[in-house]
């Protein structure tokens, strides 16, 4: 395997393993809580998760944080692989930066910061918007003819990620946080596509979707530019390799991203198909990853089943959600939420004087 | 069909048509805002629905609350048909009072407000603790023997429920309400699937589920008392006759609430099998209240999939619950509450200067 940059090879050591005695002790708490054992189905499995995330049988509060890290892609430049014009990637951050976007008004909705971070726009972002200007380059290289990032930007990436999730941990080391990992960039769809067709060795026709709204032929062309893209790359490149092939540098910065918030025991919302992807990159690189991953949603994009399949994820809502920009990572937040308040604000059968079960059982006999 | 009570005959004439003016502005602003159109899914049909249910083409802020209404089953008490003893009923109650419940924990998580209704637990309940006491009876009778209800208490059960939705919302009349109806009574499941199978024309092996967790012989049971209950009553009755010989307190009072809540044009949120039966019998007495119901989410409870499917019903969400309570319709009220704060605050692509999907097409040419 390509050698990791320091840094994440550093934090990659300190990720610790899932606590399954915290979680044992959860899964345990759910059934002397005054509800029938297992009556609320994946809420409770999702608490016992958090659990063994955190180290803390009953975790404690969340704050809840996203990140949205931008970035074009040669590929979309250079392939026409996307329903919008590329330019459309700064317009967005922008709309982001001015609170019109859907990402604002979900995080406003349910409760959640927001930070976006320009990872490699393809343009120049005026510096007094209130994003976070980390731009490794003017947009990515098209992977058909060369691999995507170098291995300076392929590094400078991670770190964009890497550096903006531990910050905003490290600056509030009282409270755990649900981190969310969403993505602006024109064209990436097909990038996470090729990303995903070469982790799983999958054909592009599996992988491709239709992203923001593309056409038949748009989705042909999808393909067609997979397949230019994997004949490129041996079969037993490793996952950092491929990150540097195909990734964007939003991508490489998700993955960056995941690297500093399971070192510090928090878990990892995903979005869709882009964020996925990431998630099979990190989790490819180190696997004690999976764990710290949550899937927020299930989207409508093809690949995305193949991924949360690969990842062994269920997701949290099915709403047939294609956004991006960690749309549906943020709409599972409240869900989240509420799993962890149960496990902490629900009294037991005994505290309460409830009769449970059994005491059902002994009056049927 | 048997006479309506006037105070909810007189609900059902002010129960305005589901406004498809309003909700046809509300779909063509969904596309316009900055997204690709039809990206936000579920979430956009929701948007559009509650623009029809409100007659507001941007819904105003919400409020939400959540009503449980508790009542006991005479046919609980007579054939063992939960895994619980009847004595859970009012000890759930006192465990909602003192803020221990899952519906506690969750209504404080989402943000929700909370009222508890006694409509007929089979023991007095201390005066004193922060419910509304509105019994109508100690428990229903037994339904394979007799109607649950008489005439008058039915009226009353549907008076619980109306007077107290209609209190709410009455008292803040310039905020529109999520009201998600919800409920407790040991052996309504048994109830609440006779209901359906009686409305539904179903044999009651395919209605009868797991409730709080019966065994096989608990299954069994369920299916032979709906079979003996159904044998009582004529292949023609109407859904409120119906309510009567089969429904408990809770069940008519939830019924009761629903005609007060869509003649204030507010939204209402229904949680699993049993608030989805009495979902059946408020729409076979007033159709028009149909498009006034959200399903909060998708039960694991067998009849509820063939209610949902009655109602022409998509579940916000699937989580593999099976609590009651009204907890998988408050887990819902985040997912709402975004899906009307994208409509209200997301900009247009006008608004902000972002390309629309055309420019891309004109690229790509």
């Amino acid at each position: 395997m390509t050698q990791l940059p320091e840094t994440i090879a550093q934090a990659a050591s300190r990720i610790p393993a899932f606590d399954e005695v915290s979680a044992k002790s959860a899964a345990d708490r759910q059934n002397q809580l005054t509800k029938p054992a297992g009556s609320l189905g994946e809420l409770e499995s999702l608490s016992i998760q958090l659990a063994g995330i955190t180290g803390q049988a009953i975790p404690k509060v969340f704050k809840a944080h996203v990140l949205v890290f931008a970035g074009d892609h040669g590929v979309a430049a250079a392939h026409q692989v996307s329903a919008f014009p590329q330019e459309v990637t700064a317009q967005m951050v922008y709309n982001f930066a001015g609170g019109g976007a859907v990402i604002n008004a979900i995080t406003a909705s349910v409760g959640a910061g927001l930070t976006v971070v320009d990872a490699g726009v393809a343009s120049d972002l005026d510096p007094a918007i209130p994003v976070l200007h980390k731009k490794v380059g003017y947009g990515t290289k098209d992977w058909t003819v060369e691999p995507a990032m170098t291995v300076d930007e392929t590094i400078s990436a991670l770190h964009v990620g890497y550096t903006t999730a531990a910050s905003l941990l490290d600056g509030s080391l009282e409270h755990k946080y649900f981190v969310v990992l969403g993505e602006m960039g024109i064209g990436n769809t097909t990038s996470a596509s090729a990303l995903t067709a070469a982790l799983l060795s999958k054909d592009p026709k599996e992988v491709v979707g239709r992203g923001t709204g593309v056409d038949d032929a748009g989705l042909q062309r999808k393909a067609s530019t997979i397949r230019l893209g994997l004949a490129r790359v041996t079969k037993d490149a490793d996952p950092y390799s491929l990150l540097q092939e195909f990734g964007g540098f939003e991508i490489a910065a998700m993955v960056g991203a995941m690297f500093a918030v399971a070192a510090r025991r928090c878990p990892i919302i995903l979005d869709g198909v882009i964020s996925a992807a990431a998630g099979l990159v990190a989790v490819g690189i180190e696997p004690k990853i999976r764990r710290y991953l949550i899937a927020g949603h299930q989207s409508t994009e093809t690949a995305h089943g193949l991924q949360l399949e690969a990842l062994q994820l269920k997701p949290v809502l099915t709403l047939g959600l294609r956004l991006g920009e960690a749309s549906g990572g943020a709409l599972a937040l409240p869900i989240l939420q509420a799993a962890a308040a149960v496990l902490r604000n629900v009294a037991t059968f005994a505290e309460a004087g409830v009769s449970d079960k059994d005491a059902g059982q002994e009056q049927a006999k």
